[in-house]
């Protein structure tokens, strides 16, 4: 782990990042000692600290701190977080601050290799997304949601649980965003009241478009989605997973899922 | 600062209260080397905690803990932040893990004492609170919201801000709570599904019922407040301060803020 530039493990305890949640984050795959999709991953950061009025560190300092992890261990996920320091007491932000930079690489989690190609069974949330329109799309440190939904289920058999907003509305899934596949065409739910907007949901939007696959951002009820053709999670570390079986919905053939997972290996990066 | 039981300023970057805001606060007057209403302070950090299926550390060992701080700090502000601690990588909840307990006291924020006695003038804020059941009323570590909304003035005359749900329905401010008074009644916002619902507020409540004052927790409208007698924003620092200026709103009497700030000061701890 390196800390503002330091080789540590630990952080102030006045860190608005632990005081207000008052940060954002980024989780990427590592491979063969590099970051796909670094120049992609670093906008997202970029775009997120500016969401919070956050100073984002320059990509040169954050590429070169990485490095110095990858290149001790060059498979398995990273994850930069930055703050907005400490500072004086209260909500409000101080003018002047350092931001916090906290970034660490952890083993790639050990997903069976079925869940890409066979599908995986997703459990239906009850904590329900809060609309905020301000925060929506944003990777950002509040993530209490995320935690109440998934302490919802223990059943391994279940590999992601599917949120809604408060309206109803399909948004993601607890740690990745979701597609649907109906008549060859893709929607993914519009995500500009809630929910986080990740890059491989950017990724797949533009390779769909980029391949003549309509794809709309929509609004899509669980009703649409239950009677999907295909439906599917993505997210960095995931890559694709088929949903195989949620309440309600069960299918075992994952022709288009199938496809853009090939499209996105084989993207050059 | 005393973290898990020692002397220390830092906490593992690993920790979930910075991860995820996975945790839960306290904010405590300490006058004479005491902190009035502690165990009513425990109670609503007990009740904060099992909203997130989070073990609450025993009382004594929070008192001890604190008394430490006390002791060389008689006067000032204290605060106690659980967390979910350290855990395995992920949203989901580790049934085993350590709560992190972070226990400070910093100085007493100097306002003026016209606040108290001639009040204060409130922006009102553009920035709205989500709805979310789940966590409504905790005084949890997500609190964007409230950075994002106090954020929104540098002006000083300002010296809080009012905060409406998505809905429209006046909340609170963002640091403590609010009352309005019209004909000789009190009536607060209803915090079921947004806000943080203070011990200086319950104080209020239950007083106003004591002395034979009606007090109504109801669903505010921001037409009703600016019709209001009196408006006064309460927590256990600031006490009370009667409202004397708000866009559409200006006041210079407040004969019951400042009757129900004369039954805080004088009841026994």
């Amino acid at each position: 782990m390196i800390i503002n530039g330091l080789p540590g493990e630990l952080v102030n305890a006045n860190d608005r990042g632990l005081l207000y949640g008052d940060g954002v984050f980024r989780t990427m795959l590592v491979r063969n000692g590099l970051i796909p999709h670094w120049h992609q991953h670093y906008n997202k950061l970029q775009h997120d600290c500016s969401a919070l009025a956050l100073d984002c560190p320059p990509i040169k300092n954050l590429a070169d701190e990485l490095s110095l992890l990858t290149h001790s261990h060059p498979e398995g996920v990273a994850k930069i977080i930055i703050t907005r320091g400490t500072g004086t007491r209260g909500y409000a932000p101080s003018v002047q601050y350092q931001a916090t930079r906290i970034l660490s690489i952890s083993p790639f989690p050990n997903y069976p290799a079925s869940f890409s190609s066979s599908g995986v069974k997703v459990h239906i949330c009850n904590t329900r997304l809060g609309l905020q329109p301000r925060l929506a799309g944003v990777k950002h440190l509040n993530r209490l949601e995320n935690v109440l939904a998934a302490a919802e289920w223990s059943d391994a058999h279940f590999s992601e649980g599917l949120l809604l907003d408060e309206t109803g509305h399909v948004i993601e899934a607890t740690r990745s965003n979701l597609f649907m596949v109906k008549n060859n065409s893709l929607f993914t739910p519009d995500l500009s009241r809630c929910g986080v907007a990740g890059l491989q949901r950017d990724r797949v939007i533009d390779m769909a478009r980029r391949h003549g696959m309509k794809c709309k951002i929509t609004t899509l009820q669980l009703e649409n989605l239950l009677d999907a053709d295909e439906v599917f999670l993505v997210n960095n570390v995931i890559g694709l997973w088929p949903v195989r079986e949620m309440t309600g919905y069960k299918r075992n053939k994952f022709p288009v899922s199938l496809l853009i997972q090939d499209w996105l290996l084989n993207e050059s990066h």
